[in-house]
């Protein structure tokens, strides 16, 4: 690959000497693209592991200077692209600035570096009896980087809020208007509240590395939950039926930590993978984590059963087995990587409006029909995120072409039941032409505006989710 | 005042037919300022009070043409001067525009017009069993679009969050990149998540009219609370002292629905004016509001209790009695009034990391001993964001520059203590140069060049926020 860009290569090399730039074929491909399936690839000119906000300065100094643009990444465990390399960029891999810098339980704050791993960071506030809520599937994997690249949502934001929730501020390396390509800005605060100007801080969360590198982020905490929380399942003969459960249980105002479906389908690949003895026979599980504390818990354990049931549920009980109930959150956790194994899994991440959860189930089962696609479903179904995954057999150019299809059609489906085109994944290259179709055209140029006012020299992940598709 | 543009007044009536035009002195007048003391007031050309986003439309369109700055205003109620005019400006008034246009209980979504009064909207929303959480002080006055223009917080956001956390989505008329000036454009979104593209709608909120007129604004709603809160009142013989008692709550991992505080002078003043029955001896009371239900509320209020004592509380109870605690939160509620019958209140709204309220504390009575200056301190105490008023007699111009000195040391202070010029109020005119102190310069950088980018003309509410002081 490395071939391509002499000059540059050689360019990056002498004006870089403080840094290891990769340009092993086989190691730059390992760190040149994320899990979105099918999505373009472009071939670095080199990968920088950094160590340190100033490394990550000097490297995008003087990738301004050569213009070459930067791909920053994390785990890799993105589904849409974003972190894929591009033609004769730099991958700029922060996975090794992985430190805690500082938890504090008197402010309920945590600093950290980008690549701490999201379970990681659970486990050291938990050991000061603090939460950090957000939870992607992806969190034994992802990191809060890449959380905070495309705003990660999860299982608990249903209650709790997304990545954006909890950023409180940021320091990231930026160029434009800040000054130099490789300014190192702070942008937001540590107080609960603070209204000093514009929203930089939620601007930057979700803008999937387009705007600048982001090497430090002070994050809220909560206090640790009380008590283990309550599960209910209700088991469904159909995926719609699952589906008016959830608009059931919405309109009697419950609000569970985490309301999911799974889909039969992907139930089986779970346990035929896994083994983790789940029941796998029905069309669809829902799966409610109820946290209120003591009796108006059990009230609301009870009120959520009651509504499975009326919505037409095969069977719905709440869990008196811990064990059996982590089996079916594993389940849920485990549903990608086992999809994955039957072949390339393409995978949707809409939302739509809660009262149009059945509707857009059943326009996925219309769709995996039209097109003869495999389709498992995995959803956080109480905030109206849908999973739906294509799956197609290895080296199978049709089957590849009907997924491709089926994904298009979904998307036009939940634009027109109102929803978007991205929940939690973000944008990336997959989502381009289906943002382009969902937002008004004047939203867009704004977008396109603020890109070219803080980054005018379109550096930092170019041609990712305001660039053209 | 308007003899002093009559060729643009003359303009602006024959290119705006439809829209009446305010040129009557005392009428212009009393829409030409927000409560904020002592802030600049420019002389308005006209004022128009909107009906309809198409009115608006018209009226940016041709102050555009015309380089005409539009102030927009909602009840007026902002303190930092964000709603007053400019010079030879407009003043667009939106409280006619107080549609409830749509309250959705199975999307639990509520899609209103700007106009529309806080407290008004609570009560719709209630009527179907949902709740709009955001509730400052100025609820029963206060609007929607003000609200959304200054990120407004309120008491309970210390457990329910902000302003910002509930706008999914806005319709906001614009101009620059996203076309002619004048142009509405639809941003966010109807769904519970989303991550299509850069995230506008945060922009927007708390941009305080910088950015363009917001004229219409989707809401995403909760449950109604299922029971009464618990109320826990604490008194102390000093305001540090309820200080130290906030940071043993947040400690001991409580987090109760809100968190205030109210000095004795202010409670005098309220009881003196509205004869409540409060007891107004000690120097500071907290009241704590608690929503966790059943057994597990009550452990949490017995701990509050215990936390205020052990602090250093006079006494600490849970109010038993309904009335009491309301008549408490009154009293919080009409502080703000009761000061201002004394003479001009300048009025702080400082944030402080949750360990700094006691040395926040310590740090006003020592800038008001060292300026000889009346405060009377309020405070959303859980949040670290502190309200001291600065209480001048009426036309005492040595106690009104002791007051401002005050005001800046303030700011000073937080500033030194990692906290914020502005936790709720907005930047408006009072807090430019403590914003400028408090922000990286690169992030101020950015932020001009945002509005530069979305704004070319200078046209909306030009030099609030990120303007020159």
């Amino acid at each position: 690959m490395t071939t391509t860009s002499p000059g540059t290569l050689e360019a990056l090399t002498r004006r870089l000497p403080d840094s290891t730039l990769i340009t092993d074929d086989d190691v730059l491909a390992s760190v040149s693209s994320d899990e979105a399936e099918w999505a373009e690839v472009g071939r670095a000119v080199a990968a920088v592991r950094a160590r340190s906000t100033a490394e990550v300065q000097q490297v995008v100094a003087v990738c301004a200077e050569l213009r070459v643009p930067v791909v920053t990444r994390g785990a890799g465990t993105g589904l849409s692209g974003g972190a894929n390399a591009v033609e004769g960029g730099l991958v700029l891999d922060l996975s090794k600035m992985d430190r805690v810098l500082e938890i504090d339980e008197d402010d309920l704050v945590a600093v950290v570096e980008p690549g701490v791993v999201n379970d990681d960071l659970k486990a050291a506030v938990a050991e000061h009896g603090l939460w950090y809520p957000p939870d992607p599937a992806s969190s034994p994997w992802s990191t809060i980087g890449g959380n905070v690249a495309t705003n990660a949502g999860g299982l608990c934001c249903l209650k709790y809020g997304v990545t954006r929730d909890y950023v409180l501020g940021l320091q990231a390396v930026v160029g434009g208007p800040a000054g130099e390509y490789g300014t190192a800005v702070r942008m937001g605060r540590r107080t609960t509240k603070g209204v000093a100007g514009y929203d930089l801080t939620g601007l930057v969360v979700g803008s999937e590395g387009t705007l600048g590198v982001v090497t430090e982020v002070t994050l809220r905490l909560r206090p640790a939950p009380a008590a283990a929380p309550r599960t209910v399942v209700g088991a469904f003969g159909s995926l719609v039926a699952a589906g008016e459960a959830v608009a059931l249980a919405t309109r009697r105002k419950l609000t569970p930590l985490a309301l999911e479906l799974l889909d039969g389908p992907t139930l089986r690949v779970v346990e035929e993978w896994k083994h983790l003895g789940i029941e796998a026979d029905a069309a669809a599980l829902l799966l409610a984590k109820i946290d209120t504390p003591g009796a108006s818990g059990e009230e609301e354990a009870t009120a959520m059963a009651a509504a499975f049931r009326e919505a037409g549920a095969l069977w719905a009980e709440q869990s008196s087995d811990d064990a059996e109930a982590e089996a079916l959150f594993a389940a849920r956790r485990l549903a990608y990587p086992a999809m994955e194994r039957l072949g390339p899994v393409l995978t949707e991440d809409i939302c739509v409006p809660r009262s149009q959860v059945p509707g857009m189930l059943a326009d996925i089962e219309a769709i995996s029909l039209r097109h003869g696609v495999q389709i498992g479903s995995i959803a956080h179904a109480g905030d109206g995120n849908l999973h739906p995954c294509m799956i197609s057999p290895p080296d199978d150019e049709a089957a590849r072409a009907a997924a491709i299809a089926a994904f298009d059609d979904i998307l036009e489906a939940a634009i027109a039941r109102r929803g978007t085109v991205t929940g939690e994944h973000g944008v990336g290259l997959l989502k381009r032409a289906g943002m382009r179709a969902e937002l008004d055209p004047g939203a867009q140029a704004m977008q396109r505006a603020i890109k070219q006012a803080l980054d005018p020299l379109d550096l930092f992940n170019p041609g990712k989710v305001v660039g053209e598709p």
